[in-house]
């Protein structure tokens, strides 16, 4: 059942990663009480330890950040993130992460360090090893639903590039070279993936600041360094939704077109002088 | 004085060209009352017998385009632009001629054809060749204002492409080569310019529908053929606006994304879901 004030802006799914990412933005309350209802419906419908998939895994809801738009702020969604951790192991019993911005300790900044060994492992460590203890609740991760990895971060840009190989050593290379724990672009996580269901390979990246590391430097890198090995992209894919300045960004550079803004868009500038 | 309910949405000026578009929009009994006083206030600024410009020209004010956006249909803009075209004869005593979808005659869908002799010629033309006579008032042209071109048409981009030459023969020959009318594009309209302030020269460009032909895939054509010389694009540059579209379908091709489209923007999918 859906919550009054919350619109779903996109699902996506996927079936080799066989993992769906649903976005929904409204006011703060909704906006929270939804997060909840998504994070019980995912335990009540998913038991990790049947679940497979490509894409590391940690919780029945794996990832809940919440990423502020028009109105509200970075420090709104750290304290939403943090109430909605306290109501995932109070009302659920599910044991909950904090990342990114609403991260606890500096080594769970990353969502990757958080994640590492998934729930197939860190269901058995976090009894052993207090240093995986989850945040909230636990310290046993739940027995089908793990645990929830909850943040507050800027908009984050999901974005694959399917290459045309079987070859999986392609597509770790090449992710290996543009991610940022690599020495490569800022801001950029990057997996190397089998697409078993297409035959391709994929390299499989989050860009979490776009506007330092733009999307279409990223893609040129990877249609470069592919190339260098006879290799070419089949095609891209975007997960979930975009900022519109991330397609601006990308115009400007594709014309030369060093005059370009926002607010050379006709809608955009109908928008900004009737508006507001 | 400024029109209520109208707002400039840009202004654009060129030194070479000697010119400037000015974009407004608003209700359309407010925007026909602004472009009749900006039809007055050029034919009293500017006197086309002292006018210098590389960018052909028949009229103080040279061109009045009517552009249906949302809420209005071209038959709304055909009609405006027949009334505006009566109101410059009857009230400045600025003769008139109607071109695209406000044409009164085959012969004048194009603004090209219309213009072809320019002011310089066509005062003395009109006087003894009647199938150069203006639709609206006349014969002869206003002695300093020329004429106005009026017209009522679909969102265009005027895009300009500088090169890295002072050789106008190379802008001129790719001008050719991509005009419509020269076999090229359908919808684009192309000359080749010395952009004399800054020792290049421009493919000058008006795209009259980017749906059917990107503004990116005529910026790659004249990228191919100016390499094919030897000689790169400096800089692009944008007159007036640009549709949101256009970037939208940029981006799609230069990151070979398929399955991208307006809604796969954050904003856009926002505006839609909580505006409608």
């Amino acid at each position: 059942m859906g919550v009054q004030g919350v619109v779903v802006l996109d699902r996506t799914s996927d079936a080799d990663h066989n993992r769906t990412v649903i976005t929904f933005a409204g006011e703060q309350g909704p906006v929270l009480e939804a997060a909840i209802r998504a994070a019980r419906k995912a335990s009540e419908v998913i038991d990790l330890n049947l679940h497979r998939g490509i894409h590391p895994r940690l919780g029945a809801l794996d990832v809940l950040p919440f990423v502020p738009l028009d109105g509200s702020t970075m420090q709104d969604c750290i304290e939403m993130a943090h109430e909605a951790g306290r109501r995932i192991w109070n009302e659920l019993g599910i044991p909950v992460y904090f990342y990114e911005a609403a991260a606890l300790r500096p080594d769970r900044i990353n969502l990757e360090d958080v994640r590492r060994g998934q729930f197939d492992v860190l269901r058995r460590a976090v009894l052993v090893d207090e240093s995986t203890a989850p945040d909230v609740g636990g310290p046993a991760l739940h027995p089908t639903a793990g645990a929830v990895i909850v943040g507050a971060r800027k908009v984050l840009i999901a974005f694959n590039i399917n290459l045309n190989t079987k070859d999986l050593t392609v597509a770790k290379d090449i992710a290996r070279r543009i991610r940022a724990s690599g020495g490569g672009f800022p801001g950029v996580k990057a997996l190397g993936l089998p697409l078993l269901s297409r035959g391709v390979v994929q390299v499989s990246m989050n860009l979490t600041d776009f506007e330092r590391t733009p999307v279409h430097i990223v893609y040129r890198e990877v249609e470069r360094l592919a190339a260098l090995q006879g290799i070419t992209v089949t095609e891209s894919e975007l997960i979930g939704l975009l900022p519109r300045k991330a397609t601006e960004m990308a115009f400007t550079d594709a014309l030369k077109l060093p005059g370009f803004d926002s607010q050379s868009v006709l809608e955009n500038r109908i928008e900004t002088l009737t508006c507001k």
